[in-house]
């Protein structure tokens, strides 16, 4: 593993791993800009009461001091590091509610914060990146159907191994558990998503122990979990187990709904799968996961849902419906693995060489006439011999080196790769498009 | 002021002002990437002995606890914000300087902390924009001229005041105390740091008080502190002080090399100023600091300087030389004088409008042809009359609508802030290229 870690969770990349981390984001902000999403950056710091407000992450929040609070008497306490992108989106949509324009439409590509217990592709820093859609009282259900598309465009726009998103219904679970005739349909949703980390023998158990489940109770409980399709076929698969509510018709309509809208435009991408819960109790319509193939251990990298009610003041609620890809939980493990990559290890496309220390001054405005044209460009550090010249661009990956003073003073340019040299005019010459920035590439073998 | 501040001292973005930022940032990281700078990103948190090592910001400084630390008997106390991106750049260079190619040349944007009093131009959390070029063991001084050439390039680069710079040398300083007869040159350029501050009279009182120093000594100082020139014959004013030194004379040789290095490329940008001082305490030669027309009353909005000791591990040492651009200084003032915005409001460039609801995968499939022409394009949220889906595009100023169903069927786009409008096909429709994406402006008066 390459990256440096000397803090326990708090990856940093070396310079040609941030260089594909860098293309990654710019690949998202290109996506979700080209679908109409506007950046918006919150403060990494939310008020204490904001973070706690749902209960399952506030052990993991970082609370913060200022040393000098204690000197001077006051105290900033009440202030702790966001531990994800969502509940910092709502308060700005609540606090600029008056200058936004409904539906609003923004992207938010930041860190976040959980002082959980680090593992592969579970940090303690780490980079979301979240479009999110969120309207005026009512959100149109067609933005269900809208978000994982363009999340899809995104991963499709990146050298990423396969991505599938498995989508469920808040409406359809609550509806099928209340049908069903469980006391707490809630306590049974967020049961059911510690159904891949207990096993479905524990989860009947703590069905039964837990909810009060009867036997027959915890096995329609555990039949419906494992009701998965790539169509609407899902909706008769889970009318076949015998419930009836009707907040389990709604939601049955509306899960249809997005998985044909989805598949309308992406055959294959998603699939209707029972046994996504989503714990977090603000969900209210449709929830996401995605999964990586291949990479399915990290669990989900991209999750999200319909929310109703996770912003409101005296006049107006924002429902709204988002996703959250987890940027450092896909690009961490990928990165240590190799399976991406950058084509150069650093910006710079051209080296122009120094004859002699005198000619600092003419190989500098050298360098400026290709910078103005667009073509990322450096003076070696030392007139040394052209060989370790040379070398100190193939250390780095430069792909040119110039020498101002080649054929009879006349300036050549050297692709060092191949070793072709031939006569350079900086007013003209133009390295191949490919060659003009790092590009990402997938590296796998 | 439009930006919203439920928290002192945090500023937040309304998305139009936030594209303003997104445009700054990728202009200078352009500018960087084609001096051949790499980007890095170190971890918001420093342990606590690292922030601490310099004592001036050390109070300011936000430590971190979590909030299960009480409860699990454990503690991530020892760890920090950082304040500033030197310190964990120096950091980060000394844990990956086997991995590095030196001379290392990266530029870092990430926001900072800090728990000083709000003011304007001075936030908690604040965005810098660092480049700078390290060295093992020697750095060759030209990077002290490049430096600032290439920070004065991103500068131009976006639509801002004029700047100017400000550099004078440590060793000249220090030279010319140490050659006063002095006997604790540091703590005179610290107090000479506080000059604009504390004006002339108390400074001089501040010298003789706190420093020994006679009436002659005291007015050397602040003779020595009025000398600012536009070009080298600051060195002759400094030596009719009468002063002399050996380490003045380095750093007078020094300061003449950079000012008429800059001078060369740049005419204008730079001055001599043997006012700045720069209270940090690891800066060795040259030093900067730079002001920006009509906002000198926010201080210096770019400073930074040459550092010989800042990181060294057994076996080498890093000498570098840096600038550290203030961000959200320059930005936040600017943004609430209107004096930069962006060419419209979101990234949309066309609204595709919805004849009716069943149209809608229509509509997205004709959306999805743009976009794949990389012109940003939404769908219209729902089937209103046209001149409220035109309305809708005008309070975000999309500056194009796509009428799918216009002329006998056949679709047509229509400018919407001059009204006109021709027949549309979307493999080949192209807007004008200022209006592809949202461009920077100048908009003050």
């Amino acid at each position: 593993m390459s990256r440096s870690s000397s803090i326990s969770g708090f990856p940093e990349l070396l310079p040609q791993q941030r260089l594909v981390e860098q293309r990654f984001i710019a690949a998202l902000e290109r996506v979700f800009e080209l679908n109409g999403f506007s950046s918006i950056n919150t403060r990494a710091i939310e008020p204490m009461d904001q973070l706690l407000r749902k209960g399952e992450t506030s052990k993991e929040v970082y609370v913060l001091r200022r040393l000098q609070a204690d000197a001077d008497g006051s105290s900033d306490s009440g202030l702790g590091l966001h531990f994800d992108l969502t509940v910092p989106f709502a308060r700005y949509v609540l606090e600029n509610a008056g200058q936004l324009q409904f539906p609003f439409r923004r992207y938010q590509i930041q860190p976040c914060w959980r002082g959980e217990r680090p593992q592969e592709g579970r940090f303690r820093e780490f980079w979301q990146a979240d479009i999110d859609i969120v309207d005026r009282d009512e959100l149109s259900p067609h933005y269900e159907i809208e978000v994982p598309l363009v999340v899809a465009e995104a991963f499709a726009a990146l050298p990423l191994p396969p991505m599938t998103m498995h989508a469920n219904n808040r409406k359809l679970c609550q509806g099928f558990f209340k049908g069903l005739g469980l006391a707490d349909p809630m306590a049974a949703i967020q049961l059911m998503d510690k159904r891949d980390k207990v096993g479905p023998d524990v989860l009947a158990d703590l069905l039964r122990k837990e909810l009060g489940a009867s036997e027959e109770q915890a096995r329609l409980c555990l039949a419906f979990a494992q009701i998965c399709t790539d169509d609407s076929s899902f909706a008769e698969r889970v009318r076949e187990l015998g419930v009836e509510d009707p907040m389990l018709d709604e939601g049955l309509a509306e899960l249809t709904a997005v998985i044909e809208g989805v598949r309308a435009v992406e055959p294959g991408l998603i699939k209707a799968d029972m046994s996504i819960a989503r714990g977090l109790d603000y969900y209210t319509g449709t929830v996401y996961e995605t999964f990586m193939s291949g990479y399915e251990r990290l669990g989900s990298v991209c999750s999200g849902g319909r929310y109703d009610e996770l912003a409101a003041n005296n006049k107006y609620r924002f429902p709204g419906v988002g996703m959250s890809v987890g940027l450092s939980r896909i690009l961490v493990p990928l990165l240590d693995d190799g399976v991406v990559a950058a084509s150069r290890d650093v910006p710079t496309c051209v080296l122009v060489a120094l004859p002699d220390v005198d000619s600092r001054p003419d190989c500098e405005a050298l360098a400026r006439k290709l910078r103005a044209r667009g073509i990322a460009t450096q003076v070696a550090p030392a007139a040394q011999k052209y060989g370790k010249q040379i070398r100190f661009a193939q250390r780095r990956t430069i792909p040119f080196v110039v020498f101002p003073d080649a054929e009879g003073g006349e300036p050549q340019v050297r692709d060092i790769r191949n070793g072709e040299q031939v006569a350079f005019d900086p007013q003209t010459w133009q390295p191949p498009s490919e060659d003009l920035w790092p590009q990402l590439e997938h590296s796998g073998s």
